[in-house]
Protein backbone atom coordinates (compact mmCIF):
# COMPACT_ATOMS: atom_id res chain seq x y z
CA UNK A 1 0.00 0.00 0.00
CA UNK A 2 1.86 3.10 -1.44
CA UNK A 3 -0.19 5.51 0.26
CA UNK A 4 0.66 4.49 3.31
CA UNK A 5 4.42 2.84 2.46
CA UNK A 6 3.18 -0.22 3.83
CA UNK A 7 3.69 -3.93 2.58
CA UNK A 8 1.87 -6.65 4.92
CA UNK A 9 1.21 -9.99 4.57
CA UNK A 10 -1.80 -12.47 4.37
CA UNK A 11 -1.75 -13.21 8.04
CA UNK A 12 -1.44 -9.45 8.97
CA UNK A 13 -3.19 -7.71 5.95
CA UNK A 14 -6.49 -9.88 7.32
CA UNK A 15 -6.03 -8.28 11.09
CA UNK A 16 -4.87 -4.50 10.07
CA UNK A 17 -8.38 -4.15 7.78
CA UNK A 18 -10.76 -4.92 10.64
CA UNK A 19 -8.35 -2.82 13.10
CA UNK A 20 -8.54 0.23 10.78
CA UNK A 21 -11.71 0.07 10.32
CA UNK A 22 -12.47 -0.03 13.85
CA UNK A 23 -10.41 2.93 13.91
CA UNK A 24 -12.69 4.79 11.41
CA UNK A 25 -16.36 3.98 13.27
CA UNK A 26 -14.94 5.39 16.89
CA UNK A 27 -13.02 8.33 14.95
CA UNK A 28 -16.48 9.39 13.11
CA UNK A 29 -18.53 8.07 15.88
CA UNK A 30 -20.54 5.80 13.69
CA UNK A 31 -22.18 3.22 16.11
CA UNK A 32 -21.44 0.89 19.19
CA UNK A 33 -21.75 -2.77 19.52
CA UNK A 34 -25.19 -1.84 21.26
CA UNK A 35 -26.99 -0.93 18.16
CA UNK A 36 -28.47 -2.74 15.34
CA UNK A 37 -26.71 -2.55 12.02
CA UNK A 38 -28.63 -3.08 8.68
CA UNK A 39 -25.14 -3.57 6.13
CA UNK A 40 -26.50 -3.10 2.58
CA UNK A 41 -25.47 -6.13 0.56
CA UNK A 42 -25.20 -5.71 -3.05
CA UNK A 43 -23.15 -9.08 -3.21
CA UNK A 44 -19.67 -7.25 -4.36
CA UNK A 45 -16.79 -6.57 -2.84
CA UNK A 46 -17.23 -3.99 -0.57
CA UNK A 47 -20.71 -4.80 0.69
CA UNK A 48 -19.53 -8.27 1.23
CA UNK A 49 -16.17 -7.04 2.67
CA UNK A 50 -17.87 -4.74 5.54
CA UNK A 51 -20.38 -7.52 6.37
CA UNK A 52 -17.47 -9.53 7.28
CA UNK A 53 -15.16 -6.77 8.88
CA UNK A 54 -18.36 -6.27 11.29
CA UNK A 55 -19.22 -9.52 12.01
CA UNK A 56 -15.30 -10.04 12.77
CA UNK A 57 -15.15 -6.90 14.81
CA UNK A 58 -18.01 -8.46 17.42
CA UNK A 59 -21.11 -5.98 16.21
CA UNK A 60 -24.76 -6.84 15.48
CA UNK A 61 -25.03 -6.41 11.51
CA UNK A 62 -27.57 -8.28 9.31
CA UNK A 63 -28.10 -7.98 5.49
CA UNK A 64 -30.25 -6.15 3.48
CA UNK A 65 -29.93 -7.64 -0.14
CA UNK A 66 -32.96 -5.28 -3.02
CA UNK A 67 -33.58 -7.45 -5.88
CA UNK A 68 -33.66 -5.19 -8.19
CA UNK A 69 -34.54 -7.27 -11.70
CA UNK A 70 -31.06 -6.23 -13.26
CA UNK A 71 -30.35 -9.36 -16.06
CA UNK A 72 -28.79 -7.60 -19.43
CA UNK A 73 -27.81 -10.66 -20.27
CA UNK A 74 -25.63 -11.65 -17.62
CA UNK A 75 -28.01 -12.69 -15.17
CA UNK A 76 -26.62 -9.38 -12.83
CA UNK A 77 -29.09 -9.57 -9.93
CA UNK A 78 -29.49 -13.51 -10.12
CA UNK A 79 -25.76 -13.65 -9.67
CA UNK A 80 -25.13 -11.54 -6.78
CA UNK A 81 -28.15 -12.78 -4.97
CA UNK A 82 -26.50 -15.85 -4.90
CA UNK A 83 -23.10 -14.58 -3.34
CA UNK A 84 -25.34 -12.72 -0.84
CA UNK A 85 -26.46 -15.37 0.12
CA UNK A 86 -24.32 -18.11 -0.20
CA UNK A 87 -22.57 -15.54 2.07
CA UNK A 88 -25.08 -15.21 5.00
CA UNK A 89 -25.58 -19.13 4.64
CA UNK A 90 -21.85 -20.20 4.96
CA UNK A 91 -21.31 -17.02 8.19
CA UNK A 92 -24.51 -18.13 9.70
CA UNK A 93 -26.08 -14.40 9.12
CA UNK A 94 -29.62 -13.11 8.50
CA UNK A 95 -30.12 -11.37 5.34
CA UNK A 96 -33.09 -9.52 4.44
CA UNK A 97 -34.47 -9.79 0.78
CA UNK A 98 -36.51 -7.20 -0.88
CA UNK A 99 -37.49 -8.16 -4.32
CA UNK A 100 -38.69 -4.58 -5.96
CA UNK A 101 -40.99 -6.30 -8.79
CA UNK A 102 -42.43 -8.14 -5.95
CA UNK A 103 -43.02 -5.53 -4.00
CA UNK A 104 -43.94 -2.59 -6.46
CA UNK A 105 -44.99 -4.40 -9.59
CA UNK A 106 -41.89 -4.07 -11.52
CA UNK A 107 -38.24 -4.60 -11.80
CA UNK A 108 -35.53 -0.94 -12.09
CA UNK A 109 -35.30 -1.04 -15.69
CA UNK A 110 -38.89 -1.18 -16.70
CA UNK A 111 -39.58 0.83 -13.51
CA UNK A 112 -37.47 3.58 -15.35
CA UNK A 113 -38.99 2.97 -18.34
CA UNK A 114 -42.11 3.59 -17.60
CA UNK A 115 -41.60 6.88 -15.65
CA UNK A 116 -39.07 8.83 -17.71
CA UNK A 117 -36.63 9.62 -15.29
CA UNK A 118 -32.95 9.30 -16.20
CA UNK A 119 -32.39 9.79 -19.54
CA UNK A 120 -32.58 6.28 -20.69
CA UNK A 121 -30.28 4.68 -17.81
CA UNK A 122 -32.01 3.41 -15.04
CA UNK A 123 -29.48 4.46 -12.34
CA UNK A 124 -31.51 7.53 -10.91
CA UNK A 125 -34.63 5.43 -10.56
CA UNK A 126 -32.42 2.57 -9.28
CA UNK A 127 -30.81 5.19 -6.71
CA UNK A 128 -33.78 6.32 -5.69
CA UNK A 129 -35.64 2.81 -5.21
CA UNK A 130 -32.60 1.88 -3.15
CA UNK A 131 -32.59 4.91 -0.78
CA UNK A 132 -36.63 4.21 -0.27
CA UNK A 133 -36.37 0.92 0.49
CA UNK A 134 -33.12 1.11 2.90
CA UNK A 135 -34.43 3.78 4.56
CA UNK A 136 -38.44 2.04 5.09
CA UNK A 137 -36.65 -1.43 6.08
CA UNK A 138 -34.30 0.02 8.58
CA UNK A 139 -37.32 1.50 9.70
CA UNK A 140 -39.50 -1.26 9.84
CA UNK A 141 -37.37 -3.37 11.49
CA UNK A 142 -36.27 -1.18 13.86
CA UNK A 143 -32.28 -0.82 12.85
CA UNK A 144 -30.29 1.98 14.77
CA UNK A 145 -28.20 2.29 11.71
CA UNK A 146 -27.56 1.47 7.66
CA UNK A 147 -24.25 0.81 6.80
CA UNK A 148 -23.10 1.01 2.78
CA UNK A 149 -19.95 -0.38 1.63
CA UNK A 150 -18.62 2.89 -0.21
CA UNK A 151 -14.84 3.24 -0.15
CA UNK A 152 -12.51 5.78 -0.59
CA UNK A 153 -12.83 5.55 -4.79
CA UNK A 154 -16.50 5.83 -4.74
CA UNK A 155 -16.47 8.57 -1.95
CA UNK A 156 -13.53 10.45 -4.11
CA UNK A 157 -15.02 10.45 -7.16
CA UNK A 158 -18.56 12.04 -5.75
CA UNK A 159 -16.41 14.38 -4.52
CA UNK A 160 -14.55 15.24 -7.43
CA UNK A 161 -18.00 15.46 -9.41
CA UNK A 162 -19.35 17.49 -6.54
CA UNK A 163 -16.44 19.70 -6.64
CA UNK A 164 -16.14 20.20 -10.63
CA UNK A 165 -19.78 22.00 -9.90
CA UNK A 166 -18.80 23.60 -6.66
CA UNK A 167 -22.72 21.53 -6.19
CA UNK A 168 -22.78 23.50 -2.32
CA UNK A 169 -25.37 21.20 -0.84
CA UNK A 170 -23.88 18.49 -1.60
CA UNK A 171 -20.32 19.39 -0.71
CA UNK A 172 -21.69 20.76 3.03
CA UNK A 173 -23.57 17.40 3.15
CA UNK A 174 -20.83 14.49 1.94
CA UNK A 175 -19.28 12.71 4.68
CA UNK A 176 -18.57 8.79 6.42
CA UNK A 177 -21.48 9.63 8.64
CA UNK A 178 -25.26 11.45 7.62
CA UNK A 179 -26.80 11.52 10.96
CA UNK A 180 -30.86 10.33 11.56
CA UNK A 181 -33.11 12.72 11.01
CA UNK A 182 -36.96 12.54 10.58
CA UNK A 183 -36.83 8.69 11.74
CA UNK A 184 -34.65 8.03 9.54
CA UNK A 185 -31.33 5.56 10.10
CA UNK A 186 -28.64 6.88 10.16
CA UNK A 187 -26.28 6.13 7.47
CA UNK A 188 -22.36 5.09 7.86
CA UNK A 189 -19.64 4.32 5.54
CA UNK A 190 -17.09 2.20 7.50
CA UNK A 191 -14.63 1.61 4.10
CA UNK A 192 -14.67 5.05 3.29
CA UNK A 193 -10.79 5.61 3.93
CA UNK A 194 -9.87 2.15 2.08
CA UNK A 195 -8.89 1.90 -1.86
CA UNK A 196 -10.99 -0.48 -3.60
CA UNK A 197 -8.00 -2.51 -4.12
CA UNK A 198 -7.47 -2.96 -0.90
CA UNK A 199 -10.79 -4.11 -0.49
CA UNK A 200 -10.35 -6.87 -3.27
CA UNK A 201 -7.51 -8.20 -1.80
CA UNK A 202 -9.34 -8.31 1.61
CA UNK A 203 -12.38 -10.45 -0.18
CA UNK A 204 -9.56 -12.57 -1.80
CA UNK A 205 -7.35 -13.08 0.77
CA UNK A 206 -10.80 -13.89 3.55
CA UNK A 207 -12.23 -16.50 0.05
CA UNK A 208 -15.10 -14.66 -0.11
CA UNK A 209 -16.64 -15.31 -3.53
CA UNK A 210 -18.29 -11.88 -5.04
CA UNK A 211 -19.91 -10.82 -8.14
CA UNK A 212 -16.65 -9.18 -10.01
CA UNK A 213 -18.92 -7.68 -12.71
CA UNK A 214 -20.43 -3.82 -12.47
CA UNK A 215 -23.62 -3.76 -12.79
CA UNK A 216 -24.05 -3.59 -16.54
CA UNK A 217 -25.71 -0.10 -16.77
CA UNK A 218 -22.90 1.58 -14.98
CA UNK A 219 -21.04 1.32 -17.97
CA UNK A 220 -19.37 5.11 -19.52
CA UNK A 221 -21.57 6.54 -15.81
CA UNK A 222 -19.97 9.80 -15.04
CA UNK A 223 -18.48 8.38 -11.48
CA UNK A 224 -16.43 5.84 -13.70
CA UNK A 225 -15.25 8.19 -15.58
CA UNK A 226 -14.22 10.05 -12.51
CA UNK A 227 -12.78 7.41 -10.86
CA UNK A 228 -10.42 7.20 -13.69
CA UNK A 229 -9.12 10.30 -13.83
CA UNK A 230 -8.56 9.99 -9.88
CA UNK A 231 -6.94 6.75 -10.94
CA UNK A 232 -4.19 8.56 -12.93
CA UNK A 233 -3.78 11.23 -10.34
CA UNK A 234 -3.16 8.19 -7.60
CA UNK A 235 -0.38 6.81 -10.32
CA UNK A 236 1.39 9.59 -10.59
CA UNK A 237 1.35 10.52 -6.92
CA UNK A 238 0.59 7.96 -4.62
CA UNK A 239 -1.83 9.26 -1.76
CA UNK A 240 -3.56 11.42 -3.96
CA UNK A 241 -7.23 10.04 -4.02
CA UNK A 242 -6.67 9.66 -0.02
CA UNK A 243 -5.05 12.98 0.52
CA UNK A 244 -8.33 14.61 -1.17
CA UNK A 245 -10.75 13.02 0.74
CA UNK A 246 -9.31 13.36 4.16
CA UNK A 247 -8.58 16.87 4.21
CA UNK A 248 -12.24 17.93 2.24
CA UNK A 249 -13.05 16.07 6.02
CA UNK A 250 -10.75 18.01 8.05
CA UNK A 251 -11.55 21.42 6.19
CA UNK A 252 -15.40 20.74 6.84
CA UNK A 253 -14.41 19.78 10.40
CA UNK A 254 -11.95 22.92 11.04
CA UNK A 255 -14.22 25.06 9.92
CA UNK A 256 -11.87 28.06 8.28
CA UNK A 257 -13.07 27.00 4.73
CA UNK A 258 -16.67 25.87 4.68
CA UNK A 259 -19.77 27.13 6.47
CA UNK A 260 -21.53 25.16 8.94
CA UNK A 261 -24.23 22.69 7.19
CA UNK A 262 -27.73 24.54 8.21
CA UNK A 263 -29.14 21.48 10.27
CA UNK A 264 -32.46 22.23 9.82
CA UNK A 265 -33.75 20.57 7.06
CA UNK A 266 -36.16 22.46 5.40
CA UNK A 267 -39.42 21.82 6.43
CA UNK A 268 -39.66 18.59 6.07
CA UNK A 269 -43.04 16.94 6.10
CA UNK A 270 -44.02 13.01 6.08
CA UNK A 271 -44.92 11.62 2.64
CA UNK A 272 -48.67 10.83 2.93
CA UNK A 273 -48.18 7.09 1.67
CA UNK A 274 -44.92 5.84 3.30
CA UNK A 275 -44.44 8.09 5.72
CA UNK A 276 -40.91 9.21 5.04
CA UNK A 277 -39.76 12.30 5.46
CA UNK A 278 -39.76 14.62 1.95
CA UNK A 279 -39.09 18.32 1.03
CA UNK A 280 -41.88 18.16 -1.71
CA UNK A 281 -45.66 18.86 -0.63
CA UNK A 282 -47.09 15.99 -1.53
CA UNK A 283 -45.84 12.24 -1.93
CA UNK A 284 -41.96 11.32 -1.45
CA UNK A 285 -39.99 11.40 -5.33
CA UNK A 286 -40.63 7.40 -5.21
CA UNK A 287 -44.50 7.43 -4.53
CA UNK A 288 -44.60 9.80 -7.11
CA UNK A 289 -42.87 7.99 -9.09
CA UNK A 290 -44.66 4.68 -8.38
CA UNK A 291 -47.66 6.43 -8.80
CA UNK A 292 -47.22 7.37 -12.45
CA UNK A 293 -45.75 4.24 -13.38
CA UNK A 294 -49.07 2.23 -12.18
CA UNK A 295 -51.31 5.13 -13.99
CA UNK A 296 -49.30 4.25 -17.12
CA UNK A 297 -49.78 0.36 -16.86
CA UNK B 1 -15.70 27.85 -29.35
CA UNK B 2 -17.61 25.08 -27.98
CA UNK B 3 -18.10 26.06 -24.57
CA UNK B 4 -19.72 28.89 -25.96
CA UNK B 5 -21.87 27.26 -29.08
CA UNK B 6 -20.02 30.12 -31.08
CA UNK B 7 -17.98 30.57 -34.47
CA UNK B 8 -16.93 33.88 -35.12
CA UNK B 9 -15.25 34.87 -38.65
CA UNK B 10 -12.00 36.64 -37.90
CA UNK B 11 -13.57 40.48 -37.87
CA UNK B 12 -15.76 39.75 -35.28
CA UNK B 13 -13.51 37.13 -33.46
CA UNK B 14 -11.00 40.63 -33.55
CA UNK B 15 -14.02 42.45 -32.00
CA UNK B 16 -15.42 40.18 -29.91
CA UNK B 17 -12.18 39.63 -27.34
CA UNK B 18 -12.19 43.09 -26.50
CA UNK B 19 -15.64 43.48 -25.91
CA UNK B 20 -15.75 40.18 -23.61
CA UNK B 21 -12.67 41.84 -21.54
CA UNK B 22 -14.47 44.71 -21.15
CA UNK B 23 -17.47 43.57 -19.36
CA UNK B 24 -14.98 40.93 -17.51
CA UNK B 25 -13.07 44.49 -16.42
CA UNK B 26 -16.64 45.75 -15.28
CA UNK B 27 -17.99 42.66 -13.88
CA UNK B 28 -15.28 42.45 -11.18
CA UNK B 29 -14.36 45.90 -11.03
CA UNK B 30 -11.01 45.59 -11.87
CA UNK B 31 -10.34 49.34 -12.82
CA UNK B 32 -11.27 52.50 -14.73
CA UNK B 33 -10.25 54.42 -17.77
CA UNK B 34 -8.60 57.28 -14.91
CA UNK B 35 -6.14 54.49 -13.55
CA UNK B 36 -2.93 54.04 -14.49
CA UNK B 37 -2.03 50.31 -15.30
CA UNK B 38 0.64 48.28 -15.14
CA UNK B 39 1.07 44.98 -17.53
CA UNK B 40 3.78 42.31 -16.77
CA UNK B 41 4.73 41.41 -20.04
CA UNK B 42 6.49 38.09 -20.42
CA UNK B 43 6.38 38.31 -24.45
CA UNK B 44 4.46 35.54 -24.59
CA UNK B 45 0.53 35.26 -26.02
CA UNK B 46 -1.59 36.19 -23.06
CA UNK B 47 0.61 38.80 -21.93
CA UNK B 48 1.24 40.78 -25.54
CA UNK B 49 -2.61 39.75 -25.91
CA UNK B 50 -3.90 41.65 -22.91
CA UNK B 51 -1.86 45.09 -23.72
CA UNK B 52 -3.06 44.97 -27.11
CA UNK B 53 -6.75 44.66 -26.11
CA UNK B 54 -5.89 46.70 -22.63
CA UNK B 55 -5.13 49.44 -24.90
CA UNK B 56 -7.44 49.00 -27.70
CA UNK B 57 -10.17 49.37 -25.23
CA UNK B 58 -8.52 53.17 -24.46
CA UNK B 59 -7.26 52.44 -21.10
CA UNK B 60 -3.90 53.49 -19.93
CA UNK B 61 -1.78 50.37 -19.57
CA UNK B 62 2.04 50.77 -19.79
CA UNK B 63 4.41 47.32 -20.24
CA UNK B 64 6.46 46.07 -17.10
CA UNK B 65 9.40 43.13 -18.50
CA UNK B 66 11.12 41.40 -16.07
CA UNK B 67 14.55 40.16 -17.20
CA UNK B 68 15.14 37.29 -15.26
CA UNK B 69 18.20 35.73 -16.94
CA UNK B 70 16.82 32.52 -18.09
CA UNK B 71 18.78 30.33 -21.41
CA UNK B 72 18.81 27.38 -20.92
CA UNK B 73 20.36 26.47 -24.28
CA UNK B 74 17.24 28.76 -25.72
CA UNK B 75 17.72 32.06 -25.52
CA UNK B 76 14.86 32.39 -24.20
CA UNK B 77 14.94 35.87 -21.48
CA UNK B 78 16.99 37.54 -24.48
CA UNK B 79 13.66 36.70 -27.24
CA UNK B 80 11.25 37.55 -24.98
CA UNK B 81 12.49 40.47 -24.23
CA UNK B 82 12.65 41.52 -27.75
CA UNK B 83 9.29 40.59 -28.35
CA UNK B 84 7.71 42.51 -25.98
CA UNK B 85 10.37 45.60 -26.69
CA UNK B 86 9.35 44.62 -30.66
CA UNK B 87 5.62 44.85 -29.94
CA UNK B 88 5.95 47.81 -27.26
CA UNK B 89 7.79 49.96 -30.39
CA UNK B 90 5.33 49.21 -32.89
CA UNK B 91 2.57 50.03 -30.80
CA UNK B 92 4.56 53.25 -29.57
CA UNK B 93 3.77 52.05 -26.07
CA UNK B 94 6.04 52.63 -22.98
CA UNK B 95 7.78 49.34 -22.20
CA UNK B 96 9.73 49.50 -18.67
CA UNK B 97 12.52 47.14 -18.27
CA UNK B 98 13.93 45.28 -14.83
CA UNK B 99 17.32 43.48 -15.24
CA UNK B 100 17.33 41.12 -12.21
CA UNK B 101 20.95 40.78 -12.88
CA UNK B 102 21.64 44.17 -12.95
CA UNK B 103 19.57 45.13 -9.68
CA UNK B 104 20.66 42.33 -7.88
CA UNK B 105 23.96 40.89 -8.66
CA UNK B 106 22.71 37.44 -10.24
CA UNK B 107 19.97 35.84 -12.88
CA UNK B 108 17.21 33.94 -11.16
CA UNK B 109 19.11 30.63 -12.00
CA UNK B 110 22.29 31.67 -9.61
CA UNK B 111 20.08 33.07 -7.02
CA UNK B 112 17.83 29.98 -6.89
CA UNK B 113 21.24 27.65 -7.18
CA UNK B 114 22.87 29.78 -3.99
CA UNK B 115 19.92 30.53 -2.28
CA UNK B 116 18.73 26.22 -2.32
CA UNK B 117 14.93 27.13 -2.65
CA UNK B 118 12.59 24.99 -4.39
CA UNK B 119 14.56 21.94 -4.78
CA UNK B 120 16.66 22.11 -7.53
CA UNK B 121 14.12 23.98 -9.92
CA UNK B 122 14.52 28.13 -9.78
CA UNK B 123 10.52 28.64 -10.24
CA UNK B 124 9.69 29.15 -6.50
CA UNK B 125 12.17 31.49 -6.31
CA UNK B 126 11.42 33.50 -9.82
CA UNK B 127 7.45 33.70 -8.48
CA UNK B 128 9.16 35.31 -5.10
CA UNK B 129 11.53 37.61 -7.44
CA UNK B 130 8.61 38.50 -10.15
CA UNK B 131 6.26 39.34 -7.55
CA UNK B 132 8.55 41.52 -5.48
CA UNK B 133 9.42 43.57 -8.63
CA UNK B 134 5.84 44.14 -9.87
CA UNK B 135 4.74 45.25 -6.25
CA UNK B 136 7.85 47.40 -6.38
CA UNK B 137 7.61 48.93 -9.66
CA UNK B 138 3.86 49.85 -9.60
CA UNK B 139 4.68 51.22 -6.19
CA UNK B 140 7.48 53.46 -7.35
CA UNK B 141 6.33 54.69 -10.83
CA UNK B 142 2.84 55.52 -9.16
CA UNK B 143 0.67 52.75 -11.24
CA UNK B 144 -2.83 51.88 -9.63
CA UNK B 145 -3.16 48.43 -10.82
CA UNK B 146 -1.33 45.19 -11.89
CA UNK B 147 -2.75 43.35 -14.78
CA UNK B 148 -1.47 39.93 -15.76
CA UNK B 149 -2.11 37.94 -18.81
CA UNK B 150 -3.28 34.67 -16.75
CA UNK B 151 -5.95 32.99 -18.50
CA UNK B 152 -8.48 30.55 -17.57
CA UNK B 153 -6.39 27.28 -17.94
CA UNK B 154 -3.48 29.06 -15.88
CA UNK B 155 -6.09 29.97 -13.18
CA UNK B 156 -8.54 26.83 -13.25
CA UNK B 157 -5.21 24.88 -12.73
CA UNK B 158 -4.31 26.53 -9.94
CA UNK B 159 -7.65 26.08 -8.81
CA UNK B 160 -7.54 22.22 -9.31
CA UNK B 161 -4.39 22.26 -7.19
CA UNK B 162 -5.84 24.39 -4.40
CA UNK B 163 -8.83 22.19 -4.08
CA UNK B 164 -7.17 18.79 -4.14
CA UNK B 165 -5.22 19.50 -0.98
CA UNK B 166 -7.75 21.99 0.18
CA UNK B 167 -6.09 24.52 0.93
CA UNK B 168 -7.87 27.25 2.57
CA UNK B 169 -5.81 30.10 2.58
CA UNK B 170 -5.51 30.04 -1.27
CA UNK B 171 -8.99 28.85 -1.82
CA UNK B 172 -10.08 31.83 -0.25
CA UNK B 173 -8.38 34.42 -1.89
CA UNK B 174 -7.93 33.21 -5.37
CA UNK B 175 -10.08 35.08 -7.52
CA UNK B 176 -9.97 37.70 -10.51
CA UNK B 177 -8.68 40.74 -8.50
CA UNK B 178 -6.23 40.78 -5.42
CA UNK B 179 -7.81 44.37 -3.73
CA UNK B 180 -4.91 46.49 -2.88
CA UNK B 181 -3.11 46.50 0.68
CA UNK B 182 -0.50 48.12 2.90
CA UNK B 183 0.70 49.91 -0.05
CA UNK B 184 0.72 47.13 -2.66
CA UNK B 185 -1.02 47.95 -6.07
CA UNK B 186 -4.55 46.15 -6.88
CA UNK B 187 -3.55 42.65 -8.98
CA UNK B 188 -6.06 41.62 -11.87
CA UNK B 189 -6.61 39.22 -13.85
CA UNK B 190 -8.44 40.40 -17.08
CA UNK B 191 -8.25 37.34 -19.47
CA UNK B 192 -9.19 35.04 -16.83
CA UNK B 193 -12.21 33.67 -18.35
CA UNK B 194 -10.13 33.08 -21.84
CA UNK B 195 -9.37 29.99 -22.86
CA UNK B 196 -5.77 29.71 -23.54
CA UNK B 197 -6.43 28.61 -27.00
CA UNK B 198 -8.35 31.72 -27.45
CA UNK B 199 -5.50 33.82 -26.69
CA UNK B 200 -3.46 32.30 -29.44
CA UNK B 201 -6.03 33.15 -32.00
CA UNK B 202 -6.43 36.30 -31.31
CA UNK B 203 -2.80 36.81 -31.32
CA UNK B 204 -2.58 34.94 -33.80
CA UNK B 205 -5.15 36.87 -36.20
CA UNK B 206 -4.01 39.95 -34.71
CA UNK B 207 -0.60 39.36 -36.38
CA UNK B 208 1.02 39.68 -32.59
CA UNK B 209 4.65 37.86 -32.79
CA UNK B 210 4.91 36.20 -29.54
CA UNK B 211 7.75 33.66 -27.85
CA UNK B 212 5.86 30.26 -28.47
CA UNK B 213 8.02 28.24 -25.64
CA UNK B 214 7.32 27.63 -22.68
CA UNK B 215 10.01 28.86 -20.12
CA UNK B 216 12.31 25.70 -20.17
CA UNK B 217 12.16 25.44 -15.83
CA UNK B 218 8.20 24.62 -16.48
CA UNK B 219 8.80 21.19 -18.03
CA UNK B 220 7.13 18.88 -15.77
CA UNK B 221 5.63 20.96 -13.14
CA UNK B 222 2.98 20.35 -11.36
CA UNK B 223 0.81 23.08 -12.69
CA UNK B 224 1.02 21.93 -16.09
CA UNK B 225 0.01 18.54 -15.13
CA UNK B 226 -2.99 19.75 -14.02
CA UNK B 227 -3.75 21.13 -17.22
CA UNK B 228 -3.47 17.80 -19.03
CA UNK B 229 -5.68 16.69 -16.36
CA UNK B 230 -7.99 19.27 -16.95
CA UNK B 231 -7.63 19.37 -21.05
CA UNK B 232 -8.92 15.65 -20.61
CA UNK B 233 -11.75 16.59 -19.07
CA UNK B 234 -12.48 19.77 -21.46
CA UNK B 235 -12.30 17.01 -24.29
CA UNK B 236 -14.87 15.17 -22.52
CA UNK B 237 -16.85 17.68 -21.81
CA UNK B 238 -16.66 21.30 -23.63
CA UNK B 239 -16.77 24.10 -20.97
CA UNK B 240 -15.99 21.76 -17.92
CA UNK B 241 -13.07 24.19 -17.41
CA UNK B 242 -15.25 27.68 -17.43
CA UNK B 243 -17.90 25.90 -15.41
CA UNK B 244 -15.40 24.63 -12.91
CA UNK B 245 -13.85 28.01 -12.22
CA UNK B 246 -17.08 29.95 -12.35
CA UNK B 247 -18.84 27.86 -9.98
CA UNK B 248 -16.27 28.86 -8.00
CA UNK B 249 -16.24 32.26 -8.10
CA UNK B 250 -20.02 32.32 -7.80
CA UNK B 251 -19.73 29.82 -4.32
CA UNK B 252 -17.43 31.69 -2.70
CA UNK B 253 -19.90 35.18 -3.78
CA UNK B 254 -22.95 33.82 -2.47
CA UNK B 255 -21.54 33.23 0.50
CA UNK B 256 -23.43 29.59 0.93
CA UNK B 257 -20.62 26.92 0.51
CA UNK B 258 -17.09 29.33 2.04
CA UNK B 259 -17.05 31.26 4.76
CA UNK B 260 -16.08 34.87 4.62
CA UNK B 261 -12.26 35.69 3.98
CA UNK B 262 -10.74 37.26 7.11
CA UNK B 263 -10.32 40.47 5.14
CA UNK B 264 -7.21 41.76 8.09
CA UNK B 265 -4.26 40.46 6.97
CA UNK B 266 -2.38 38.75 10.12
CA UNK B 267 -0.24 41.71 11.61
CA UNK B 268 1.94 42.63 8.24
CA UNK B 269 4.55 45.05 9.07
CA UNK B 270 7.04 46.94 6.37
CA UNK B 271 10.30 44.71 5.57
CA UNK B 272 13.22 47.19 6.73
CA UNK B 273 14.98 46.73 3.65
CA UNK B 274 12.22 46.84 0.89
CA UNK B 275 9.43 48.82 2.63
CA UNK B 276 7.09 46.46 1.35
CA UNK B 277 4.31 44.38 3.57
CA UNK B 278 5.89 41.37 5.22
CA UNK B 279 3.99 38.50 7.05
CA UNK B 280 7.18 37.86 8.81
CA UNK B 281 9.00 39.75 11.93
CA UNK B 282 12.26 40.84 9.74
CA UNK B 283 13.43 41.26 6.19
CA UNK B 284 10.56 39.91 3.62
CA UNK B 285 11.11 36.63 2.15
CA UNK B 286 12.62 38.43 -1.10
CA UNK B 287 15.36 40.21 0.74
CA UNK B 288 16.19 37.68 2.90
CA UNK B 289 17.03 35.26 0.12
CA UNK B 290 18.82 38.35 -1.19
CA UNK B 291 20.67 38.45 1.90
CA UNK B 292 21.75 34.93 1.58
CA UNK B 293 22.89 35.02 -1.69
CA UNK B 294 25.16 37.89 -1.09
CA UNK B 295 26.73 36.23 2.44
CA UNK B 296 27.39 33.02 0.20
CA UNK B 297 29.16 35.18 -2.68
Amino acid sequence: MRQHKLALCKEHYLEWMPEQTERFIKKYDMFTHYEKILVAVSGGKDSLGLWDILVRLGYQADGLYLGLGIDEGINYSHESRRLAQKFADEHNLKLHIVDIEKEYGQPIPVLAEKSHRGYGKPCAVCGLAKRHEMNRVARDLGYDVLATGHNLDDEAAVLFGNTLSWASEFLLRQGPVLPSSDGLARKVKPLCRFYEREMTAYCMLRGIEYIYEECPFAEGSQSIYYKELLNQLETARPGAKLTFYLRFLEARKTGDLFIEQNIEQAHLHLCPKCRQPTSTDDLCSFCRMIEKVNATA
